[in-house]
């Protein structure tokens, strides 16, 4: 199945064959999913259902050299033809708006095709709770793009956590601020801003559902640590706004931990700056998307140190995330690419029936999905109680 | 009454007489406050109560070159004395342990003589309010000294968000995190510690008080909102420690803004780093201890542009509470010694009968500490009710 | 010629097949040159000369994925039978050590096929012109990957500067320092380390030719100025090494700019840091690779700004270059994959006997090959003749 | 002599007599000089010749505070009768143009009193001479105000890298770069561009001078080492200007160790940017005024460290220049008090006929300054012959 290529110079591996649902013309996140698939030479994207549109459906799949009874109208098609190909793609990528992420992924699963997922899992608890279900039966592999879990430094942060280097986690103080909805920009015919401000479509959060599910997995992923309760006070800033466009929530964890996480796309000045403090009774970590090769360290009693990847004490699961050496800077693409690479070990691991390569397993899958919809759900509770404390487990 | 003297080559101004109360042999503040009374040249040292231990008080009070008539063994007797002699203090700066404000505090001012104190200005709500009223009865200059209020830069970020440069102010982050108590310190003998955690000299709150008072005051102070309503949820991390050592706050201030407050003392590898951020519909501001003499200026949809103290575009407010030129760093001793300058011109002005200097008029009083006092008892209410929102005003 | 596929979701394009020589198993560069060229799925890699060691060249091919019959004992082999296939490559990649660029560069062009090159062009500068000349009579697209220029922001910063922002250049400031040759790593087995200070692989400059040469290709790049002249101390710092590791030059510019240029391989604690900062009469200009996604701009008399990729304020040939929104950093493979990418529109356009893209033209070819070459030959005469200045125009 | 007053809170000392030549109503480098001699209260202004114009002399000095007998038309004058004065001025602070620096040097020395001075010693090298024979034969204190070595964090790079922090000294970059002459800003009626610009006033030397010789004598100070030779280019970027405005030096030390210093008041965006990097065979070190507080400390093969001023690893030199807790910024004003007060302890030990304490020795003196003017003429002939190395031992 597939030809065989190598990841980075290092080892020989199958290339797998992809399938996309979204993504077409005029799509955004689509793109940057292909340029993720081909960077590490581990997928050929060869058959799509990249628009609701069929015409434009076929017309992108044209642009991306689908061949042509390969570019399907809908996903149902897709899933039901490829399954029965001898040469049917082994994955699919599903990258369409939140509302359209519960049926093609159940379709797919149920077609025993391997699914990657954009995030979030679903708009109701309920559909990800389902969707859990449907993943456990299919023993498929399951990956959702919580992208900067794919980032080196971001899980050197977490080996060295769970490895102790911080000692006992006190606090996690995480945010992911942006500011490119201070404005009504929904209003102006942006069409990343229309699905994204819309219930129907987002379902019931905005930038709590967009990006908070980033701050919050990202917060679960670095430390290792569960959530327990959220208090939260929830803001729709802009007039006329009908989901929220900021978030401030208390977070306490289990084991003893507290936190604060804030999400906001209303914070003027800010592009997409995810940053995360995790404080231990020994030692503290600090990490943020614009220097995202670097991690501060801080050891009580000792002064800071700052950690580079692939640099001196690189640990293993950011060698394993690294393509290039220290002081070459590796970007968001990589990152997200990390996820792809990482999910096709697993598959060709299924595929053979071996175990994968440990270092390819921290890619988020449908659990954590699950955890961010509850936390999402617990957070529009607590805010609709006047921050009162949500479990969450 | 006093000689005559010029404030940083700019204008002949009379040079007060000074009092303290503590700050003798071992303390910290005490030296800070002698520092930052010398650099401008506003003020003469001659009279001290510096220890509630008479010997170390006159050995101290000999150390600093104080007459030995004006070596008080009590702050009362100095209060008395003092209020006496034709050329007798005209201020008092009262840098003892949180407990002992109130009364000196009383004193001084019911004889006739103004007042500097160290912040909290008391340790309960009851005493803050008692205190306000004589305050206001006395007609006196108070001044308390929350230091980071005198940073030009502070100071150019008020008068940037009172001018509308932010638009409608809609978010405000406040953080100071410290790591020094990171460990049980207090149990090793280190005297800073032991009073900080010492509910009996610090009064109910310990980080709560000793920092979260300082950023309550930056929010405040930068943005000039009046806060509404706090939720808390405050920790003592370390095992044994009498008081917080952790707080989370989201606030809610008066016109629709929200925020959030994290103070720590167990913040490991912070040092002083209290940072603002405040974000309004058309630009944001944000300052950092660290990099004191910069302003991060965001304005929707342009670059960021880094302001300079005495650099290009500096406001009148940052000017006036500068001392050298642009790119020759500021720093805290310097903040601290803006606020008895100012005090200096209110106290002349005062003597004089004329109005002060407008610019000198931004020294927190004893409304502010007032304010930092209800901060401070609603988050413990707060707290103890799990975090329930409580009304400020 | 090849199959039609999309660059970054933008616009359909023909997809050129691809050759290699060197980058096999063991070597570095060979494989980031292969993701390079995979980002954007601009080229299918379809033949190989990947090794001098005949055995390990076929191993590394068929790690890679390419047909037997295409993986080449020689580059000679490849050149002549890529040539007469109706399938053949469109382009070949040269990858290996500087003593093996002229030759196969040589043969690849007299064969019709396209050459991307990378730096320095050759180790001397008799074989450098000879070069140029071949490329000129072929008429082919011909790329030396001078990453740097692959930047969006360096980019933009050469916009800028051609478009005036700067005002008269006066002032060119340029280093990039490393730090893994600080110790004598070449004797401890490290082949990257062997050939880079092996005269007879590397040519008479070490770091120089390896590092000097692309901070020279920067001051150009990004200012459009041509150097007229040179004053050069040339050092080996550590004991045995036969070739400089450390640069420090003096620059004169055509047109009165004047400026500093150090490289250097034995910086203790700097990875990768090439930086530039360059001054004229109305502003000023910095890029550092640590940042690469910002451009700090400073106009006289204004605050400092920081451009950022993707941003507000974005310039075109940024902007032809970014895959991603502002915020979301694109690294070092992104700005290497650019520059394939711009060569995969000039080799389309090439076959298709129309005009490229404009915004492709940016990629360093021959005269900027030969221009470094000229440089390190006479930085290498400069510190001969004790700094004396040297020309080169 | 003087009342007894203690430096920041640490040991009871003398205060001694200080007196002023310069510095008048207008000037600025007066101010700041009062302000570092005020600070930790070691000294008291009595005495001034404030300016050249006798009446404007008489009015700076009422506006201090000084009494009217001891407000003099001239320094000569002021030598001789405070010479004979039982309560005559200890110490005198000179801080006219360079070209005021021989002759109230000379005379005050001769007269038997203490002299600080501000930095470039002389204006030719002759004269620089002839007043270190003075400064030698008078046994007398002598300060000169290269301010940057009062920085903490400056002291501890010194002590660090003389007692083998970085092992052997390979590679010293440093710069100080400024952007307020990048106009000819002395032709609108600016009077510190007046006085600089002009050869009569300053010397023959401009940015060379006046910040040149900073950044010269922080390479000295930092590393200890002996300047061999100077290869320079010196530029005069703005039209009409009659002194240097940017200077490019290579630079060898005694034991091998190379470099590069950069000077510049053309340098648009950088506002007293002065910094330096020390790169050794084990270790590196790195400064800059902007962050003031900290060092980059880089061993080979580990991670960056953050060294800060008063945290952990502070070295005695260090903590001995600081006055508050890490965290707390202290600046250009502490850095310019911390030469007054260790100037004040060598005047207090050379009163008392004891030893000073061997940390207060760190203050340049005539040596150090009689280096500065001989650098200054070095690298001015260094130019003049198109940049030949000029040896200065």
């Amino acid at each position: 199945m597939g030809s065989l290529e190598v990841t980075a110079g290092v080892k020989a591996t199958r290339k797998l064959r992809l399938g996309m649902v979204g993504g077409g013309r005029g799509a955004f996140i689509g793109a940057v999913h292909r340029m993720a698939s081909r960077l590490d030479g581990r997928y050929q994207l060869v058959a799509g259902a990249l628009s609701s549109d069929p015409r434009r459906a076929r017309a992108s799949g044209r642009d991306l050299g689908i061949a042509r009874d390969r570019c399907y109208a809908s996903y149902q098609e897709m899933a039901q033809k490829e399954s029965r190909r001898e040469d049917g793609i082994d994955a699919v990528a599903i990258v369409t708006p939140n509302n359209v992420h519960f049926k093609p992924a159940k379709i797919f699963l149920e077609a025993g095709i391997h699914v990657i997922l954009d995030k979030p899992l679903t708009t109701t608890l309920q559909e990800a709770i389902a969707l859990e279900k449907i993943v456990r039966k299919s023993r498929l592999i399951f990956g959702l793009t919580h992208t900067y879990t794919g980032y080196p430094m971001v899980r050197q942060a977490r080996e060295m956590i769970l490895g102790g280097a911080l000692g006992q986690v006190r606090l996690v103080e995480v945010e992911y601020p942006q500011d490119w909805l201070a404005v009504p920009l929904e209003k102006s015919g942006n069409k990343q801003a229309q699905w994204r401000t819309d219930p129907k479509r987002s379902g019931p959060a905005g930038a709590l559902g967009d990006i908070g599910s980033h701050a919050y997995n990202m917060a679960c992923f670095v430390t290792g640590l569960q959530c327990e309760a959220v208090a939260a006070d929830v803001q729709t800033f802009v007039p006329g706004r009908k989901l929220d466009d900021n978030i401030h929530v208390l977070l306490r964890f289990k084991g003893g931990a507290k936190g604060m996480l804030w999400a906001s796309q209303v914070a003027v000045g800010c592009e997409n700056d995810i940053r995360i403090r995790v404080f231990g009774d020994k030692a503290s970590l600090e990490w943020r998307q614009e220097e995202m090769n670097y991690l501060k360290f801080s050891r009580y009693g000792e002064p800071s140190q700052r950690l580079s990847r692939s640099g001196v004490g690189s640990m293993s699961s950011a060698v394993h995330a690294s393509r290039v050496p220290a002081g070459h800077p590796e970007g968001y693409i990589e990152a997200f690419a990390q996820l792809y690479t990482d999910l096709a070990e697993q598959i060709c691991a299924h595929i053979d029936g071996r175990r994968p390569d440990p270092a390819s397993l921290l890619v988020p899958g449908v659990v954590e999905g699950v955890a961010g919809v509850r936390f999402i759900d617990a957070v529009l509770r607590s805010s609709r109680r006047n921050s009162a404390w949500m479990r969450l487990i």
